[in-house]
Parts: structure tokens; sequence; C-alpha cells
């Protein structure tokens, strides 16, 4: 796949570009990013890129012309378009697969104050990455990029995402490594045991209390399996256990 | 206010710290952004920052030794600490308004398949910026540092945060700058008028009609006042007018 990233802050890419992950992407023909420049689309009669808001207000808007004028530059047939904005829908792991399937896709980086909002009518997205402000869509697009470019098919060992968090719609199980006691913290016994299916069923189960502590509202929405409501009331008998102590 | 960053990756930041937004908080003593390497303090037996999971499984985990050896290097009276990892409660605006009146915020990116969870015993909170997975928390560092260092006070022109987007609870209106007519794509005509008070009712009324649209899930949870109901009812009566054409 291509993507190709709008931005009037080119300059923000360089190190991203040189990454690991962009640079073996690009090495396997998994992905391939480009950096595109609007300041080198604006032209007409006011050559800048922004301006003050009608109706009056601080701040400069992205305008109309360099931006839809350097993204019709580089539309292809059947490409994806997003526009990187906080009024976007909020992105998540299902967005990151589905835009692992696109051949080509176009992201622009919102900036300052905004962007002219008759650009939202020439993108297929709007696509925000959390409820909070950055200076610039640019760091946003860098964090869509990595995210998908890693799911495209061939980058990720078989297997090794299936468990990460919300794949499965859970936080993932804690991990530990060497050694097995680090200045007095120990690793959970049943790790070091070598049985499979308690330490399956162990991983399940911290899973579960993880994400019941941290993001009950993954739990909500998320069936759960006879295995899973049997751990999660062994999780809550131990709360309660705890709590009256 | 200082931002320690412990990375693996410390070239991924040369180009951030040279952004305006990192360069002009520092040029007026507003934040200063260092950044660690966590490899400069692999030492011991292992002489390496990470291994395999306990328990099994594949991907390498972050050991304790250098992440905590590297914490404890720069930690200081009454620091904050963080480490960015998907399991982390979710990152909002009030976050960064929090962090943004801490004296010294230090940031663990989290990398590859994990980090000891012993790890997470030493800091303050865990943060996630969002619900995907992304090949380190470098991205993810950036992202809280940019949102943080953009509200130290002194940064922002008085007032222009508090229309931004997630500030009110609300999505931010669409605004629009010159020309009038770009192409056929006309701007809102009240925005024209030069009518303050009728100006102040539309983009009221359109953020709240963005906000409906795009995060319905932000309104579910904010009293609204008398004009704000009254607007969102006149939305509504629009939506069925609409859909009964």
């Amino acid at each position: 796949m291509k993507i190709s990233i709008l931005t009037m802050c080119p300059e923000m890419f360089g190190d991203y570009l040189r990454t690991h992950a962009v640079t073996r992407a690009a090495g396997l023909g998994l992905a391939e990013v480009e950096i595109i420049d609007i300041r080198d689309f604006a032209g007409g009669s006011y050559r800048h890129i922004d301006d003050s808001p009608f109706g009056g207000g601080r701040g400069l808007i992205l305008r109309c012309q360099p931006v839809l004028d350097a993204l019709e530059s580089v539309r292809t047939e059947g490409c994806h378009t997003a526009a990187l904005v906080p009024v976007g829908r909020p992105y998540q792991q299902a967005d990151a697969h589905r835009l692992a399937g696109q051949d080509h896709l176009i992201l622009i980086c919102g900036h300052y104050e905004g962007m002219d909002a008759r650009i939202y009518d020439h993108v297929d997205e709007l696509i925000s990455i959390g409820d909070y402000i950055l200076t610039g869509g640019e760091l946003a697009a860098m964090v869509v990029t990595d995210s998908v470019i890693r799911l495209r098919k061939g980058n990720l060992k078989a297997g090794s995402a299936e468990e990460e968090s919300f794949e499965n719609g859970l936080l993932e199980y804690p991990q530990y490594t060497q050694p097995s006691d680090f200045r007095g913290q120990t690793v959970p016994p049943v790790l070091l045991s070598g049985h499979h299916e308690k330490i399956r069923r162990w991983r399940l189960k911290e899973s579960l209390r993880l994400t019941l502590r941290q993001r009950p509202d993954l739990l909500e929405s998320r069936p759960l399996s006879p295995e899973e409501s049997g751990l999660l009331e062994e999780i809550r008998a131990e709360d309660r256990a705890e709590a009256g102590k």
C-alpha cells in the first residue's frame, strides 16, 4: 500500500520515515509512505496557506485551495482519504485493520486553529486519535500510519497480534521477563510452572482483572464466554474479600 | 516544567525536539524536554534491554533493570511519573491540563510486546493515548508532551483554548476562511453578517450539531444549558424534517 501524508510541516517526518517500522515495511514492499508539503500548492491571489476565520475569532484557518489542490495532485482511483482533526470519529484498532486493507491511503494533517470545513466534503472520513488537542495533525498522522503498517500482511509474525490489547476486546495480561526475582519483586509462580493450561487460564483471568480495573467500559459491550464469566466472578469475590479485610 | 522521556529509540525524537512548539516553549522558559536513552542503563548479567516472557509467548519484554535504573537516574522530589502503555487509562484533555501543572513529568515509553509489569509499581500512572496498538510508546510520548506544553501558562493567547474541541465538552464549530466562494462551495451567510450575537448562536448550534453527529457519547454525560437544550431540539426537528423528505 501507499500512504500519502499532506502536511504543512514536512520537516516533522524525517526521523519518523527513518524508523525501523517504516523502513522495514518499505523494504518488504508492504507499505510506502510519502510526504506532501501543502505549502508547495499555495497559489492564487492569496499565496499563503491560512487566513483569519469568517465571523471573527482568534487563530488562523487552513485555506481550501492549497489543501484541495495538494489532495487532487495525489488522488488515485480507489484511494481512501481522511483528515486528522479533533472533530473526527475516535480512531480504534478496528479502523487500523480497515485502513490496512487499502491500496492507497491519503491523510491530511489538520493544523493551527483548524481547517476550512469545506475541505471535509472532499474526504471519505474525519479521524481523531483521541479526546485531546494537539498543535497539529502531524503526530496523529504518524500514529495512524504506525498502527496501519504494522498490520499489513507479512509484517507481523503469525499470531503475534492476536493477544494484544484491544484485539480480543480486553487489555493484555501482565507480562514478565528475567530475572524472576528483581530486587525483591517476584514473578507470579504459575508463569514459572511450565503448566500450559494453568498459564493460559491465569493470563485470561489477569487480562479480565486488568480490564475490569482500568477499562470497565470495554467489558460492558463485550459478550463473555462461560469461562470468562466464571473468572470474572472469581475476581469480584476476591475484590470483595480484599475490601472486607 | 521539565519533561523527561525515557525511550529505547531516542533517534525518533530529533525532529520533534526541533518543532516550533517545543523550541518556543523552551525559549519562553515554559517547558524543557529531555530524552533519556534506556539502553545507556542496560547492565548487570543481561546487558540487553529485553528478553522472552515468562510462561511462553512471542516477542520480547522490556526488562525491569534498565528501565528502573533510568527512571531512578532522573527522578526528582515531587516528580510525576507515567508509563505509556496500551493498558493505561485513556488520556483526555483534562489529563493534559493536570499534567501541565507538574514541575517535572517523567514519561516511560513502552515498546515491542510490552514491558515487565513490575515496572508499573514504580510509576504514578499508566497512560494510553487511544484504543489502538503502536510499535512503541514514542509517538504516544510526543502526543502527551505536545498536548501538555501547549497548555503551559503563557504559551496560548488568552482565551484561545476555550472554544477548542473538548474544552467545553463539545466539538468545535466548523470554521471557514477566505474566499467566501471557493469553486462553488460557499460559506454560511451568517458568518459574513457581522452580527455577533447571531454568529455566536450559529456557532453554538453547529457545535452541538457536529457533536450529536460525530460524538453523541460526549453529549450523554454533559449537562446542557437552557439555550443548548433549545438548540438541540431545533437540530432534532431539522433532522426529522430532512428524514421525512
